[in-house]
């Protein structure tokens, strides 16, 4: 990890802020009657002060790839956020993983009220869609479409939001997932937004269907690596470090790629698929310039929070 | 009310019923990992098999007024059938109106659970703007996306979920709502929904901007009749005729504008906006085309089931 990756990843962090901070101002658009006060707050407190920002600067950072500049592909990263901050809000309801903490700080139904939880989950999610589809995020709109497309179909029922529906499944059911199960509801629940990630910024750059290959395949494999890095960090870490409650899969006996590989062929897998994700990103030929998102995939494996 | 009014509106709610019956498949589609059996069958639970489908058939009479075909129109108009199922499952939460009965079956917190009914509407929500977006909709992509944006408008924090916010806040809270505040409420919660569905139909039938300020007219005036229908309905009515609870307005000392000016003047003020509405249409070009519409808005008001 270099110290230039960090400052990027910061200051991108810093860039998607603005950008959120000025979605969710109070001035409702035209099209709105007006933004109800106590939803709104949810909604920031969802989707402002926090977050590594990781997904928006995947996006922002394979659209550079090809010469579109961060500030031309903001919506979308902003869009792509948004969804997974509603995720997270509806994840910790009390009828879901039931998590009073995010980010060090109490969950949307911990702040506000559960009502109040589903209903900025659910606007963040319409305004997403709402967001991508505006002209303001690329003049031409069948780019537009495909990335509400490709989005609604990586947070849908076939992605993120049906693998939270086989994780949850599998929680309350005696038979263990096996391995492929894993993977599989895995790919699903955080796997697809990731990839997703890369691919809109792919999408934005206008990139061949070989070019948009290898880089879906480099998001897919990096998903992979998040999702056993994240469950490591779970594994191994404490609340104070994590800035949410630890060690929740072992107390409910969740099936994990660690569970089931243990932490040591666990951390050989997540370092394997980072391998294997710079190795699809050398088939391009944009050189040192793919440097950041090797940083990135580095950056997903061994980030300590 | 003509006995050919009702069956087109059969006929209608047949089709769709079809069409969101193919949408809603087992199948999964390229883009979709796979279809997770259980929360597929509570958004089917949640979208098929029954509702008057009014929505879709505002949408549908309204595009054919500019000669679109059913079949060209009837993608948009699930999707506008899948936000609006989507909030009826949210809505039903024990965190929000807390019904265990919707259309004569239970609830599909009930029916499944809690978490899965969350993420069923999660998904039909997602899904929408998935419909919409595909070029199978319609083959001009700045038309999906208009389609998309107006949806999200009509379904978030400014429009349907911004008024649930409202309505459950002030049920929460001890100052009743004022007749102007519960105007605004009812115009977002259930309103903006009803209202898109016209424009939306105007929107596929390429209308000019004249036609469609009065078609939009129409959906408001059509949206604010809907509510007061279905206020005097609960007011009225028994849970055997309304196939879910009646008479909980007034249990939870719920504003409405029954309760604000009384069953009589509501009921006059019902039938003034479909006046209203009827005039609305009648700056048309559309001659006797408009009867359907005209058909509709009285049913809106006259409805008894």
């Amino acid at each position: 990890m270099t110290h230039s990756f960090e400052q990027k990843l910061n200051l991108a962090a810093t860039q998607v802020e603005d950008a959120l901070e000025g979605l969710l101002s109070p001035q409702a658009r035209p099209g709105e009657t007006r933004r109800p006060a106590r939803l709104l707050a949810a909604m920031r407190h969802a989707a402002l002060g926090g977050g590594k920002r990781l997904r928006p600067f995947l996006t922002l950072e394979t659209a550079g790839l090809f010469g579109v500049a961060p500030e031309a592909a903001m919506r979308a990263a902003c869009a792509i956020e948004l969804i997974h901050c509603y995720s997270l809000v509806h994840d910790d309801l009390p009828a879901m993983d039931d998590d009073d903490l995010r980010r060090g700080r109490p969950t949307v139904h911990k702040a506000y009220d559960e009502a109040t939880a589903i209903l900025a989950g659910d606007s963040l999610l319409t305004y997403a869609f709402d967001v991508l589809a505006d002209p303001a995020t690329h003049d031409d709109a069948a780019l537009r479409c495909q990335l509400v497309r490709h989005l609604a179909l990586a947070a849908g029922l076939g992605g993120m939001a049906g693998g939270q529906a086989l994780d949850l499944e599998a929680e309350r059911s005696d038979k263990p997932l096996t391995f492929d199960e894993v993977l599989e509801m895995q790919a699903m629940k955080t796997g697809a937004l990731l990839q997703h990630a890369v691919e809109a910024g792919a999408l934005l750059g206008k990139a061949s269907p070989a070019q948009f290959k290898r880089l879906s395949r480099f998001g897919a494999l990096i998903g992979g690596a998040f999702q056993i890095a994240d469950d490591l960090l779970d594994a191994k870490s404490d609340a104070a470090t994590l800035g949410k409650r630890a060690g929740k899969d072992a107390a409910r006996n969740k099936a994990t790629l660690v569970s089931i590989l243990g932490v040591d062929a666990a951390e050989q897998r997540c370092d394997s698929l980072i391998d294997e994700a710079v190795g699809a990103l050398q088939g391009l030929e944009f050189g040192s310039r793919t440097d950041v998102l090797i940083d990135a995939a580095r950056f997903v494996a061994g980030r300590t929070s």
